[in-house]
């Protein structure tokens, strides 16, 4: 199956289950709130009318509990930055105020100069879990997203910590869709093609299965840590070709379109857009 | 003004306001919903009964939509790390799983062996502000509390990011009073004396006002990457005398008790308990 959440023009959300052209109305405010309901098994498959006043996509989990996002995951990603294969995941927090919707504009700050791209799987977390095993890891996957981990390489390099070159407002596309992994080649250790362009142009491409640490690897982990619940997201971490490594090194500008796509995830296209100058 | 979230023989939470030993009942659910209202000016002066069923302190704002937490940011412990002044702030995160009321227990987990403290003044967030001036970040704090920044040193070494060692299940203490700034020596740049104990023995202490940004630099410094907002946490740094950095090393044991204080801020004394071995 394959839901969405949706804004409508009456200015709220709705969350929806995509079947082809049609949009059906799940009678719940987001996919978040579909997640974290105890019947939702039963709620993801009822009957419904199609969805009115379709506006646009909200991002498919609008305000997740925990954001997880993973460093340094793809094997090449990580030849790429100089770095040896990690013995343990890479772990940083992203705060909710970052995401958009999927074909939303993401802001270009003053403050920043070197905004650069990540396309990534994200892991979208349904069952309430806490030091997962196997089984158990499998089973707490509701399914997968596009997501792209906008980052400012200027702020991420400021600190010896990242995050604050990672939690930009409004810099991070998620969505269209969350799609259940019995729909994925590969399950939920998908196999799939992971493609980033900025303006047309082809800058990165990966296929999911050459993640060091797969989805279920990641929430045995972080489930050890705390607890992971409904809705939470695990942002997998990204594949070569990033702008920042490049020779020279290339960045977002004004006007800039960022698209990213995951086989049978859909995608998600952003213009970049530059806020006025800050006081 | 002084309040605090307790929990009720009811199983339920209560936001009070402290009055010497009387707790007032302000008919909210926590210090968050009391933060997060439009009219929290009136509710927090509202004149109300003595709570009924006292039962603990919760944290004292039990679920913030953010914790940032600083790195680095007291001269002493800098120097102590073996590290310069920065220029700017480290900045990383804590996810609310994380927090405890001021007298639980806190969490040993079996998968470390160097759990550490850091005693820190927070900052509690009572506007939405992003990229604040001074006179706005000022404004913006609603008040200081007590909490200890409960760190896995092991885990938090394992990779490039701390975040893994910073925000296990049940690990921070945080309260059990917000204060507001009016009743502290400094305001809003308080400057009282924070200090930490193992078992009876002084392990940390400070002037907060030794901090390098000061939680109005803070305040501004977050608010240029993304919006504040009521209820929103800044955990401000610890300052020397950590155990990781003592010669021998020293860590947290099933049973040490973990003390924190600030000057007109208040305590808290929690027991660390070793959780029984993962599977």
């Amino acid at each position: 199956m394959r839901f969405a959440t949706i804004r409508t023009d009456q200015g709220d959300t709705r969350a929806v289950r995509v079947e082809g052209e049609t949009l059906v109305d799940l009678g719940l405010a987001d996919v978040g709130e579909l997640l974290a309901r105890p019947d939702r098994a039963e709620l993801a498959v009822r009957a419904g009318e199609p969805v009115a006043g379709f506006a646009g996509f909200a991002p498919v989990v609008p305000n997740p509990g925990k954001i997880v996002c993973v460093g340094l995951n793809y094997r090449n990603h990580i030849l790429e930055m100089g770095r040896e294969l990690p013995e343990y995941p890479t772990l940083f927090a992203k705060y909710p105020e970052a995401l958009v919707g999927a074909y939303d504009e993401i802001q270009l700050p003053p403050e920043s100069d070197k905004v650069d791209w990540e396309a990534e799987l994200a892991v979208v977390i349904g069952a309430r879990v806490r030091r997962a095993d196997e089984a158990e890891a499998e089973a707490a996957i509701a399914g997968f997203a596009v997501l792209n981990d906008v980052t400012m390489r200027d702020w991420q390099y400021r600190s010896p910590m990242w995050l604050q070159g990672k939690t930009w407002e409004a810099s991070t596309p998620f969505g269209p869709y969350l799609v259940t992994p019995d729909e994925l080649e590969g399950g939920v250790r998908p196999s799939l093609t992971l493609t980033g362009w900025v303006d047309g142009e082809q800058v990165q491409q990966a296929d999911t299965a050459d993640l060091v640490f797969d989805p279920v690897d990641l929430v045995r982990y972080v489930s050890t840590i705390l607890t992971l619940n409904p809705g939470d997201v695990i942002a997998s971490g990204t594949p070569g070709g990033v702008g920042h490594a490049r020779k020279p090194a290339r960045y977002l500008a004004d006007g800039s379109v960022l698209a990213t796509e995951i086989t049978g995830l859909g995608r998600s296209e952003v213009k970049a857009v530059a806020e006025p100058a800050a006081r």
